[in-house]
């Protein structure tokens, strides 16, 4: 079973340019995290955007989603930022017989304590198991994006209730 | 839906004391990653015991499966020493309408590039999603306790063709 | 010997805002790394600043200079910005009798590869080694103000031949 | 200034052998740190011995001694077993023309959390500056050998009162 891991940009991806002292969208981090896990999964990383998710327009989230039904694998993971992750998920809704799932970081995957290699993590195994659909793996959980929000004061993804 | 982790040493949990210039099992280490992974997971760790699981007698496996049997949880997590973890696994086959996922690390969690926040991600995701059973969730794939090994060699799950 | 660390922003101290999808300068990350590293020194930190270096006014430079001055210590830390730290060191010249030592880092101490760590336990041990005057620590080198620049391009700080 | 960093094993480079379920001394992980901290030094890192300073003999510390005094380089840093780097330090004593610092770590240098990278910065620092002689810089100071002894208790260097 192959896995295919497209990379978007988003706070996971980020980097810090000292130059501009600023932080930037820099190379995808999956591979790295997925080298040091020491998996053995096949699995392949292609890049399909990389900005920071609120800079998406709707001709971004229409790549996404053509990338993905083009896309020869059926087991699917999307590296996203996570303001808009919910808004691209529910773009690429309708897509038969892919298992999608969105995931992300709050924190770059540079930092010490970063939450990206845990949420690579939980995506690549609900990529795995899970019946075709897209789903969102963050803060441990996986949510159904209908009924899914970022909520910002808390920092987290939580249910609609 | 609760997770219930159980904890029982192995070299995810390995600490270093240079005192006796050697490691030891430590405190379980799976608290630490959870909460900076951020998860909005209702979850409890318990530590049940804490062995290099070479160590671990036919007495230690019947007290992990009398724990998981009477634990009031349904979606498991077991952290363990690698060597026989499929060994524990088997012991625990047969317990009915629960699902129980073990994991552990090749690196000690404590490790700069520990494969054990990865692991800890996967296991807990296949815990909530996954049907009744017993599964191990090692670099990065999800195994059938029956069809796996560990290539001491690789250092590496692997399936048993 | 007590050694007073006075932080003023920077790089170093630079933090990841998510809901900003943004870095801000942040609490000052000496503490946690003097404890890390499991110091026997007699130190305090105090911040003056909280600042990125680049929007420091002339009355900044003379806070600092006057926070320097009124100093009980004679062996200080200074954790600064790199794109002024030399313009600053300047600004402190001829204050007699303290030992002086610039520090700070190109990539934030939050960081799983930062430069922070390293560069206070260069700007400890000079600040406790050297005769008074006004020093950089950065690159593993101690420069004379005088005599160093940042070398933007390269990313890191050299003498002027 | 060229800086030769000798190393010697010691719990800074232990590393974890999972196959084993032990720790061993490893690769020298000073050239890792110094490239890491994008230091500008001129360095080489040369390996004399690998082991627990523990199993050090008195060979071994004649070894050492006789690859330093014919060292090109007056700037010396050794990375050394804490349990014995003062006694080694004493068998160092009396080669003239030369800057001998020695350091180590009370936690492997691949640990997330070790003191190496800090001490190595301390060093690397103190054998720029200080005059010929042998020093200790462990936990944030430089300590005369004569005068400093390694508690075992706290898992600290002090001065003997």
């Amino acid at each position: 079973m192959k896995i295919k891991i497209y990379t978007t940009g988003g706070t996971i991806d980020k980097v810090y340019f000292d130059r501009k002292s600023d932080y930037q969208v820099g190379d995808p981090q999956a591979h790295g995290v997925l080298a040091r896990a020491n998996v053995v999964l096949e699995y392949e990383v292609e890049s399909i955007i990389r900005k920071d998710s609120l800079d998406f327009t709707d001709e971004d989230r229409e790549l996404i989603r053509k990338r993905i039904e083009s896309s020869p694998s059926e087991r699917i993971v999307i590296t996203h930022g996570t303001d808009t992750m919910i808004r691209t998920a529910k773009v690429l809704e309708g897509i038969s017989g892919k298992t999608i799932v969105m995931t992300g970081s709050m924190y770059p995957a540079q930092f010490r304590d970063s939450d990206a290699v845990f949420n690579i993590g939980c995506a690549v195994t609900a990529a795995q198991i899970l019946e075709p659909g897209v789903y969102i793996a963050m803060n441990g959980r996986i949510f159904n994006p209908r009924n899914a929000r970022k909520n910002v004061e808390l920092n987290i993804f939580e249910e609609i209730e």
